[in-house]
């Protein structure tokens, strides 16, 4: 699995900041979350393949969250783009693009799919045979979820030596990685266990931005490998979290340390501060795992 | 008269190029013309007052012009400005910021006031005692308006001395400014044009962007100083020009010449070229005083 952020500052695009957008590389899927204005130039600054991508996640539609998702699927049509592309987002969304497309007589060539929330409950909204998409509903302004990208746990690990000792044909080691007991060549039922390890832990990676400080959504973060939580404040403006429904570092690290995750990614950090190690160190009285995301970092996790 | 180009490449944002904005400095005003994506990162960047900004010019509803607006109209809110600020622009787009704004639950705390235009004749929009701005009705894909903006002629020039040696009342120099005759101390009527010079010719500007070749709209840029035209593709490519209903170097340089301009400079340049230089050599075979835009250029007019 790999992050690689393309925007992690609150509020405005400035010179040398970019507001919120990321990709997240999982079991071959390029998976876009969320799309502030310049996203597009920040994915060719990243040498990300605009075709690659195919699903484009939107947290919530402030601004800095997806004011550049019109131009994305603009620019995807003068690419000559024909494979479909998925927006998942807040109800209104189809409507604010569709609006824009219409006016400017710029309809798509390829399947434009909108999946519209509205649901204040985690649902998947995303599932194939590798991995699962659920939404996090996050306490923010206005209508926000979270997304909660799962691995879904892969084939147990054949023991190759073994399974050569037990005498089992090789065209049952299919079967074995799937967890199946099998006969040997000798007639005897082989155990599962005896021939294979169990598969890698799955990986799971949750996107929360924007929030207020909310232990609601621990329960669902439990034991996540790594966790993106917004940290738009430091806990000397503490005051100013909750009336516009943001996070201290502080919190963020509460959350992570609740929850019991690998690790924890700050981001959305508000430009009023001169620098960003700060949010880091007040993480860390909380939870000693923290990284910093900023823009063109990469994440291997 | 000051120009600064923020962008002027065609089609999409891309890491060192950025769609059509511009900005003019004229008898006070600050005038933004067009507003690509990123235009206010570009402002930014070009260190741009944006309370400064009142007034902005929409020319149509395709991508490369406007999708920055919504994100600066935004800005300036978290900036909180408090004045007004005029956006003339194709039907339409009061719908698409208004939309954005209802959905963000992010009205203005400034007066946001829209002007829309369907009209197909040129009309002035603008007026006060300084500067007019017409448009200019443009052929282009979907409904689209250049925009010429003329000073107004100054107040005639003073000729010190010899309003001195006419024994002139200091009181009276306003009305001669104003072009009046006037009575000196010695009770002599005194012609105006003997104590003045004509005022500086009045400067104009004109803004055509996205249009094909047009000769239509020549009679209105008669004489004027200043043409910016769009020249999206080399005469190489002149066979996509019409069915995309752009124009070329040398059909700008016709436009130019035709008007009898002062200067010509283009924009608008197609990505696909390795260089721009071309674009001028081609304007020069018709018209000699073809400048290039780029992004980040200041022209004094």
């Amino acid at each position: 699995m790999k992050l690689t952020i393309l925007g992690c500052y609150a509020a405005t695009p400035r010179t040398f900041t970019n507001p919120t957008s990321q990709v997240l590389e999982i079991k071959n899927h390029l998976f876009l979350i969320d799309c502030g204005e310049g996203t597009q130039v920040e994915l060719r600054r990243n040498k990300i393949k605009f075709s690659k991508v195919k699903h484009i996640f939107i947290s919530h539609l402030h601004g800095d969250h997806c004011f550049g998702l019109v131009g994305l699927i603009s620019t995807f049509r003068l690419l000559s783009r024909e494979s479909e592309l998925h927006v998942y987002g807040p109800k209104g969304i189809k409507e604010i693009i569709s609006l824009q497309l219409k006016l400017s007589n710029s309809w798509t060539n390829y399947p434009l799919l909108f999946h519209e929330l509205d649901s204040k409950k985690p649902q998947v909204i995303f599932e194939d045979d590798k991995v699962s998409v659920e939404t996090i509903p996050l306490k923010h302004r206005i209508y926000t979820n979270g997304f909660l990208f799962r691995e879904k746990p892969g084939l147990r690990k054949l023991l190759i030596n073994e399974a050569s000792d037990y005498n089992i044909d090789i065209s049952l080691y299919q079967s074995i990685k799937m967890g199946k007991d099998v006969i040997s060549n000798d007639g005897k039922v082989i155990s599962n266990h005896l021939v294979t390890a169990p598969p890698d832990p799955p990986k799971s990676y949750a996107f929360c931005s924007d929030t207020v400080f909310d232990p609601g959504i621990v329960l669902q973060l439990r034991n996540i490998t790594t966790l993106y939580h917004e940290s738009t404040f430091l806990e000397e403006h503490v005051a100013l979290a909750e009336p516009t429904k943001h996070s201290t570092a502080k919190q963020a690290g509460t959350i992570a340390r609740d929850a019991n995750v690998k690790k924890l990614i700050l981001g959305h950090f508000s430009t009023r501060y001169g620098s960003i190690i700060p949010f880091k160190e007040e993480a860390q009285t909380i939870f000693k795992e923290v990284e910093l995301a900023d823009d063109g970092k990469i994440f291997t996790l």
